[in-house]
């Protein structure tokens, strides 16, 4: 912070005008393409501000950073109202105030079932039991001894727009799609854990089971572990946050977010799968007949635009406008993605900008100009196996409107001539 | 944090053994591979802890998350003796204490020369003036209306490993080579915004300026401002950091750290480079004749082992091993890296882990069995130019010590049989 004892030993400030020179007459001058911002009468420029005028905090002031208090919107964000106690909730990225492709730790949604355990990694340990040769004990030094990958990949929990399969409900992409994060994670392969105990040959399933108060448990076919998961303790670098299963958990790339087991304690090994109550009475997805479809683990190609959107209205007028959002797929790389501006009637392709990594979040953008006309925006993305991101009508023909999960449909935002923004659905 | 009221309702804790199912005889099983941890009387796995027994905080308590405080120990650290205020000054990544290939945005090091201005977004402006068609002046806003590209870069202070010119002297990877982080920047294109004003055929130079107290001013050469620079405002996905620019920040890829500029204000287009005081009696290398070499701005192939090192011993003894590192270049990617255990005599490919980005850090890993003898470990590497990474010594043949940047020779650090590390230097 600009410290406040220097200001106050300054009397009559010094208000010369540090920028004429190289300024025609003095007067600041406005971007030509952007339109809207003459800058007649704009003091900023022509004036020394305090952080010009005085020296802020040094390096030894936040050994661990934060952000800055100008950005003190851009918080996760909970729906009081939608369950009975936050231990057992979630909370919701702000996808409309990021940018890029990944999500910094302290934003990542979190979902917890029995809230965030807090847990010594010293005391921690991890066991294999079950249809092994030997059943094993890790202790997180154990488990760094291992050899170590990494990989980015988003993290989406099955019931992300679960609200919407029932018409347009939640009012910015934060809420409608909220629930996901996409950070670079390192760790140890499953596979190299279950090899260390030799899996037998009847042993196709595994059990990973969470330490928390919920003690969160999912059935896993080990044709699946064995192939992409890990067992990660650093997320973007760092330890993971408790919040996301510190000190260690299990990473399932592609695959439903409750999957991923946070504050991994056991993995067992068994020959079939187990009817754990987080398989049956949740994360399946009940049909119009009656019927539920369980073990849909992979998460669809799907994306959403996050600006503009109900949350970040455009706010500059008429002229040059970026359009953008994000877009992933479980089963691979996002090939293109589209965009429409009336409600999908005609579509445009959008530009992918930064890296490009499997079952990892992308980033598009859409440059136009925008004529101050109402506009009925949707992305569309397609995946690299072919599969392309479904109408919610589409879903709701197949699927009915008992489940909650597995909504990848579509999503609408209209624009109205003031630049403000709300959900809405289309025909 | 778990709740203690919770735990003092509760009476005469129940000890069951909730784990006893599926482990032999109810006792705890080592790892056979990573020897040296037997289990036998860890009460760890047999009995429940706090985190299995009480919910901890729920989703609406930490709106946007901090590390847990077990990590408490994970944080840049100043060298309180190297300058004379903290405001002109540095700190250091703890290099030692991460992994992958991202540098969390609270842990990047710091360098400022006026300390951090804290600079209210609304009232920023950037101007282009000098050798233009149209000077103008772009709000925060304006300058998000340009299309936007996405990229990881590492930022490398031109004094990193400065000290080292003179032989071994600072204690630990975060204070040799501390001074770089790793992130993914949003920006639009300095390309842009200068085809935007209309540079004139004579205008071969820019002048970057920063909005702080210091005003730090550098020259940087058209053709490569025309190249890859960014104007930056986001970092892995969220708005910059105070102390890294906000709102708006140069990005200048494989180039040294000073030309970045932080808190940019100000884009002048000139015919010749300035001399300032940042490019002539600081950032140059002063040469054993007493010339000097100026513009020396690209930051060239370096590499340092992370994990062991003074501050991360080993700790587990012998057997199954993981040294992990970093390497850059501000050239383009990294080829290879070549590991150590002998003093540079005898070579090894580390393998690499994680995207392969141009100008961005790698990571790298040596899985080995350590018998538990002394070791002189290093790491080399090379360039996708084929610039392989030097030996100090050999530097110092072609430099000198008079000079405090851009050294990039190769780091010895001395393993001793208790796995405590040294920094030595080797000949």
């Amino acid at each position: 912070m600009t410290s406040k004892s220097k200001k106050d030993e300054l009397q009559a400030p010094d208000r010369r005008n540090f920028l004429t020179v190289g300024v025609a007459g003095g007067a600041a001058l406005a971007a030509s393409a952007v339109a809207g911002r003459a800058a007649d009468g704009e003091p900023a420029i022509t004036e020394i501000q305090d952080w010009n005028r005085y020296t802020g905090d040094g390096v030894d002031a936040t050994p661990y950073g934060s952000p800055v208090e100008f950005e003190n919107h851009v918080i996760r964000r909970d729906v009081p109202w939608l369950t009975a106690d936050p231990v057992s909730s979630v909370n919701f990225t702000p996808l409309h105030e990021l940018d890029g492709v990944i999500t910094p730790n302290g934003l990542c949604f979190e979902r917890h079932h029995a809230g965030t355990a807090i847990i010594d990694p010293a005391e921690h340990r991890l066991m294999i039991n079950g249809l092994v040769d030997q059943e094993l004990v890790f202790t997180m030094e154990d488990l760094k001894r291992f050899p170590r990958e990494n990989h980015a990949y988003f993290l989406e929990c099955a019931a992300n727009s679960g609200m919407e399969w029932r018409g347009a409900q939640l009012n910015g992409c934060q809420f409608t799609h909220g629930m996901i994060h996409n950070v670079m994670y390192t760790g140890v392969t499953l596979r190299h854990l279950l090899e260390e105990a030799g899996v037998k040959p009847e042993g196709q399933w595994l059990l990973a089971e969470g330490a928390d108060a919920s003690a969160m448990t999912r059935s896993i076919p080990m044709e699946k572990a064995l192939d992409d998961c890990l067992v990660a303790f650093k997320m973007n670098g760092e330890a993971l946050r408790a919040e996301q299963g510190y000190p260690v958990r299990l990473v399932v790339p592609g695959w439903e977010g409750n999957m991923w087991v946070k504050w991994l304690r056991r993995l067992e090994v068994g020959d079939m799968p187990w009817a754990q109550r987080e398989e049956t009475s949740k994360y399946t997805d009940l049909l119009p007949d009656g019927k539920a479809r369980m073990h849909t683990w992979v998460m669809d190609v799907k994306s959403v635009i996050t600006n503009p959107s109900p949350q970040a209205p455009l706010t500059h007028g008429k002229g040059p406008t970026v359009l953008t959002g994000v877009a992933w797929s479980g089963r691979g790389k996002i090939q293109k993605v589209d965009v429409s501006l009336d409600g999908g009637r005609n579509w445009q392709e959008a530009r992918i900008s930064g890296p490009s990594m499997s079952k990892s979040m992308h980033r598009f953008y859409f440059d136009f100009d925008w004529d101050g006309s109402e506009l009925l925006i949707q992305s569309r993305a397609m995946d690299e196996e072919g599969y392309v991101q479904p109408t919610k009508d589409a879903l709701r023909a197949e699927r009915g409107e008992n489940s909650i999960y597995h909504n990848n449909g579509i999503q609408t935002w209209h624009i109205k001539s003031d630049g403000t923004a709300e959900n809405v659905e289309v025909s």
